[in-house]
């Protein structure tokens, strides 16, 4: 039986607060499209962003950082070596980690690539829908890097990969699902304009790499990240006029959710 | 002797309804600087952008996707070798793909890479003045990535390059020409602060792309895409303070204008 | 006996006048996360940023432009083969370039490929404090790409670095410090929000190679060019709400406040 349970505002601020005093650095190996985006919104939030990508350096800089991200949205076989390299040291050291596994489905090699990442066992997997029940192993992918499914179809996708990988998995969607493979945390809310803006899911995975770095519930931190998104997207929504507003408040919203406790104190 | 026309309001309504209907999925090879502003373009449009960059696997994205764009911006050997082989695939599946010749002149390795590339029968070439006409063969190419010729002086160099290739040749600039070598149809209006924020051409070739995959009237569905940008360019100005909110407002423009007659419904 | 003087408007005026007249071409080599806001911030301000990163073609592009910016944020080999290539040709035909030697420090191979690359004299060195102690030898550097000191307490290590290099050498922070070893002016204001938005501080230098094309006179060129950031920071967070707004507004302060003296004609 699955347990279900929804996340409340105090947690959320309670790990803000955290987060902002401890400003984890926040190692950031993702695609070339979303960058700025990731690094804005680990700033707003408090954390400390570091795109690190070379095979020279990225197995050093990992054991320095307080956390990683993986995102293979433009993956190259130079940037994957580096990543590998990355994760080996992340897993040894026992550092958290997460994995976004951008358009598995249709590609071979960048499938390929994944499994192989996979082997350093991820702390969380975040993705769409259709990103996450093709890695559990019952879909063929989405369209390009977007869900052709609705994330309550992934929930079970989801509890399966969670149960089998040890992992947190995480998707997104019309509402957010997060699991251990037992207990499922629903995160509702958010606006669909969100995914008119590049960059919003890859950087929510790094913002998971931030919380995960707070506790050792990594389901709840997990959940966190989630539901600060949710709220900055409704946020946002309220005061935009198109995707380009709804970008611009949308950090302002983040930055202003999460210190709202600080400005209090 | 040469036929001018202009572009209706209602042929832009028509184009913008099809591309929200059919979501097109936009393989984008692009550089490294216009990554996130041609993903916003094609998001606020209704397209579906993804990015795929690896010669392990651009040629079988390129023939999954709709279409394609290849922007020689920040080329590389590794970028080169990835983009020939989607260009063949394109070539191959009859998909439409887009060249954006950028900085073409002054840069030796750049201007052969582009004429290897040209082999592969771009749907469309896109670019400033002074690539036009230094890519037709009467001019030494423009001030980095800038032109140094108004839109007007390419008009010729466009028609001849469309005869010559078989593409559909698109110059930016004050005003806008889109021919096929016969037929060339104006754009004007549009404001010259796009040209203080990057990626308002580039961004242009992607949205291009996205828009013939509507019909096989090449020749109107590129100019659909122009007009749609210098719609929303107008629309900015009015309502920014400078570059950087003209950037916001603009993409919400996109939004916007490509989405009224949805909302009409 | 260390002198200091400070920065006045009319001095910044005339410095952004000439930048609009001369429109110098700055050839960017820069990290993946802030090429974007890099060219915005030139273009914002009236100069042509151009990114050319293959080493196929960096020197042939290094002889053309007129300043020459490496920024080591994401190095790779390969963007360090041509870094070196650019330079090399930058130091021949003594065009003026700009160090930026981001999170020096922590990781061995970086700090190697940053030696070499002072080799090749840059005409000014810029970094956060953490970063300039470092460089100086007297520091292990900074929190991944953040510094860990106050800039006041990289005073010392920029004077002597510049004495010993031959640069200018600029601090960024609380306050910002340019030097030459004897004459240091101090450049104050701003606003900690710019440090919320990623590639403020890149895109600095970027502008500062901008501004050191103008006259020979490094050292007020570059302090100009601060003096303008320091100004939009204010400007900015005055307007905005957080930052995503402050963004925006920051490069329309820096559009606003370079053209002022060309709107007042």
């Amino acid at each position: 039986m699955q347990l279900y349970s929804s996340f409340t505002e105090d947690s959320l601020d309670k790990y803000c607060a955290q987060l902002i005093n401890r400003r984890p650095l926040v190692h950031c190996m993702t695609n070339d499209v979303v960058q700025e985006i990731t690094a804005n919104v680990l700033l707003a939030c408090g954390a400390s962003p570091a795109m690190v990508i070379a095979e020279e350096e990225s197995a050093q800089f990992s054991s320095i950082a307080d956390a990683l991200l993986i995102n293979v949205g433009t993956l190259t076989s130079e940037r994957y070596i580096a990543m590998k390299q990355a994760c080996e040291v992340a897993h040894t050291c026992q550092k958290p980690w997460v994995l976004d596994p951008v358009a598995i489905g249709p590609m071979t090699w960048r499938n390929n690539c994944i499994i192989e990442l996979m082997k350093y066992s991820p702390s969380v997997i975040r993705g769409n829908a259709s990103e996450i029940i093709c890695l559990a192993g019952s879909g063929s992918g989405g369209h390009g890097v977007d869900s052709i499914n609705g994330s309550d179809e992934a929930i079970n996708a989801a509890q399966m990969l969670a149960s089998h990988t040890g992992a947190i998995v995480a998707v997104t969607g019309e509402a957010d699902f997060i699991t251990d493979g037992h207990r499922t945390v629903t995160i509702n809310g958010g606006h669909i304009m969100a995914t008119r803006v590049v960059g919003t899911g890859c950087s929510l995975g790094a913002l998971v790499a931030a919380f995960i770095t707070l506790d050792n519930n990594t389901l709840d931190a997990c959940a966190a990240a989630h539901a600060l998104f949710k709220r900055s997207e409704e946020f946002a929504v309220a005061h935009a006029q198109g995707p380009g507003s709804f970008h611009s408040v949308f950090l302002d919203a983040l930055y202003q959710i999460s210190h709202r406790k600080q400005n209090d104190q």
